[in-house]
């Protein structure tokens, strides 16, 4: 089972952070956090790595939703998209599938709001 | 299967915050990001909510090691560790089974450093 959707596009990553970030507005997801995870390592661990972000995206709807229906959800929120350099000028994006992340959780309310989220998650990167 | 790890304690919100960002950090973790899940709520949706929060821990270097694994991972990162407010003055904290929300990926070196972080992050709920 896959766990993400993903897809290539020739950008610089500011550029494709913005691409990204109006796609999710679309779809009614806002960013609540960001990592910047090339930074974060070279900080902690002094390791070169490319460049990576991490945004927490989150639809207020399906968010409490899935908090009514699960109230540990909140150990798999939000759902993230990352963005990755995978060589200069070309930044790859994916969105984890939620279906995929909670399938340890036997709920069948919040199995439909994460379907829903994945549809809607799908949608975001097969339209950049 | 449960996904995650949870204790509650007889303390208020804050300092509930307060030992479990001291017991992260003992066992290395740094939190990168944090959700006011009522806040947000509140102020998208207007509903009122729990008081509840989101914690993302990260652990540098099995942070640096499951990236490397599998490049992808950063959809399923940080591990997040909750607070949510059951009754005055309790709070329960739980933090994500990393083994749990990663079974979709078959991919062994990932799961050995998921099963090393779930171990340190259940020595850090069981020693609040």
């Amino acid at each position: 089972m896959s766990y993400y959707f993903s897809k290539t596009i020739n950008e610089g990553l500011d550029k494709a952070k913005e691409r990204v970030t109006e796609g999710l507005k679309e779809e009614g997801f806002g960013i609540l956090t960001e990592i910047d995870v090339q930074a974060t390592l070279k900080k902690k661990l002094d390791v070169d790595f490319r460049p990576y972000i991490i945004l927490g995206a989150c639809n207020p709807g399906f968010a409490y939703e899935a908090l009514k229906a699960e109230q540990h959800i909140g150990t798999m929120l939000p759902c993230n998209v990352i963005l990755q350099e995978i060589k200069k000028g070309s930044i790859e994006i994916s969105a984890v599938d939620p279906v995929a992340s909670m399938q340890a959780i036997d709920n069948k309310p919040l199995i439909n709001v994460a379907t829903e989220v994945r549809n809607k998650l799908q949608r975001v990167i097969e339209k950049l």
